[in-house]
């Protein structure tokens, strides 16, 4: 089949995209292996403006929305993108689509932390979505990974609910906002170990502690679960194909219109390299893309 | 009063940056002479993602979540701005705010058409504000001047409303989204007059018609009402005393990171130098201007 356009992942970027590129009489297909990407797991999503509630909601609310117009969707993972005169030809695991323009939105996945114990005990205790699992350690002991933003959003989420929430970060103070960071210090379940990273962790079956060390020196702590929450990298393994101008940490490098080093291509939220990975900055250049998107192939025509 | 952070305006941008500054900790004002700004005035507003509903209700949502935290609203108009010793000093109508830095999200204002009648009418019949003024024109005969999405879709809106709606544009093609030029085109009581410009307004005590100069040629036509939709220009006249770097049509410079060329002013908002004028796109920017200053702050501390 052939498009106007074809916009790749469907979170907040993606499905914005897709508003505007099916406003504007763009004939339109979405790829995507689901609904809503990582906004999916946010618990508690406060800062996309006038709302209240979790990413699955906003998410949802999105494709309502945009279902409501002319638009495919196909529910597939993309294995490769190619370039070929002019078209970009999207192949997927079931099907082979063209295309005039094409939008990156594909965002990131969960980095993992490489150590011993973690692949055997993924899904038995170890998490990287607080949103699926959280309810799995109701009165539980548990860990969360990581000093971020996301980091300490989800540990407080989890303090209403386990009994214990350890913080385990290598820095010297959270990197969230100060709200988040306030409302840390007034829960008596939480417990932050500072300068410390994880090396084992430990379980037969099921997560039953880890090993961490904090300036040089190891500790077990007894454990139930342990939410990993230690940032992303940007999914863009299909592209490889393609010469796309990519950043030190391999994000995709756009300009303020959201155009990247190739004609036609265009990349908007969490996989491009504007700093601020947010729902509702991903969304703005969502809309900014297809209107780019729309002007590349009006202008071709 | 002294603040980290001064915003300037609560409109989409505005109101955005808002709630990301207060959200990070950042002791924040703002200052504007009304909450939600022009788009107030969208009566069907389908392109923030996963809503449906009108302007006013939009931004009412924000400025609900916005309230809940510890924020000073400052009602009045912004007289004039100055920087002295790193300091930026917002003088109202009514007091003089101080702050270590400033978002300016003001927005634009309506343009007006300069024609006979149209001063004196206003309010009688002229109207900048369909979202305040339709239902005074329900089963009247109406013109909307201006041939963008925005005049499009308060004609399409109107249509279901009035007798007659009139639009006069001086191009040969709307420039509005497919999907609104397909629906108008649809509409058995809409009449497009197209390379034309309204040359007077008439009218004694109400508006009575208008006459329209097509190619050259007058032609009066009678009218209960009319919706002036021919642009906005950005309100920067209290920024006059900075050296504040402006494009072509005076909108504000600004990166990618919402900086404009002087120190610690930020600016967000359809008063910047970005194309495309959407809530979601401002208030992506909204969220962007908020970091900034947050970070400009944090490495002068």
């Amino acid at each position: 089949m052939s498009y106007d356009l074809i916009i790749v992942g469907a979170g907040p970027a993606g499905l914005t995209a897709g508003l505007y590129a099916v406003r504007s009489g763009l004939k339109t297909a979405i790829v995507s292996k689901d609904i809503g990407g990582t906004a999916n797991s946010i618990l508690l999503l406060e800062n996309w403006p006038g709302f209240n509630g979790n990413g699955t909601k906003l998410m949802k609310s999105f494709y309502d929305q945009l279902k409501e117009y002319k638009i495919n969707f196909f529910m597939n993972d993309v294995e490769m993108v190619e370039k070929k005169e002019n078209l970009f030809i999207v192949k997927t695991n079931k099907e082979e689509l063209k295309s005039k323009a094409l939008i990156i939105a594909t965002g990131t996945e969960r980095r993992k932390l490489n150590v011993k114990g973690e692949k055997e005990l993924t899904g038995r205790g170890v998490s990287y979505c607080v949103t699926c699992d959280a309810f799995f350690f109701k009165g539980k002991d548990i860990a969360v990974i990581g000093g971020s933003n996301c980091a300490a959003t989800s540990a407080l989420a989890l303090s209403d609910l386990a009994k214990k929430v350890f913080i385990i970060y290598r820095g010297e103070k959270l990197r969230c906002e100060d709200i988040t960071s306030k409302r840390l210090e007034n829960k008596n379940n939480v417990e932050v170990f500072y300068n410390s990273i994880p090396v084992e962790i430990k379980g037969k079956d099921n997560v039953e502690g880890i090993i961490v060390e904090t300036n040089g020196k190891k500790k077990e702590i007894k454990l139930d679960g342990i939410f990993v929450e230690i940032g992303s990298t940007p999914l863009i393994k299909f592209l490889k194909d393609l010469n796309l101008k990519l950043d030190g940490e391999k994000y995709i490098i756009v300009d303020g219109n959201m155009k990247t080093n190739i004609k036609g291509l265009f990349a908007a939220g969490d996989i491009t390299n504007h700093k601020l990975k947010q729902v509702v900055v991903a969304s703005g250049h969502g809309a900014i893309a297809a209107k780019s998107a729309y002007e590349y192939i009006s202008k071709k025509e």
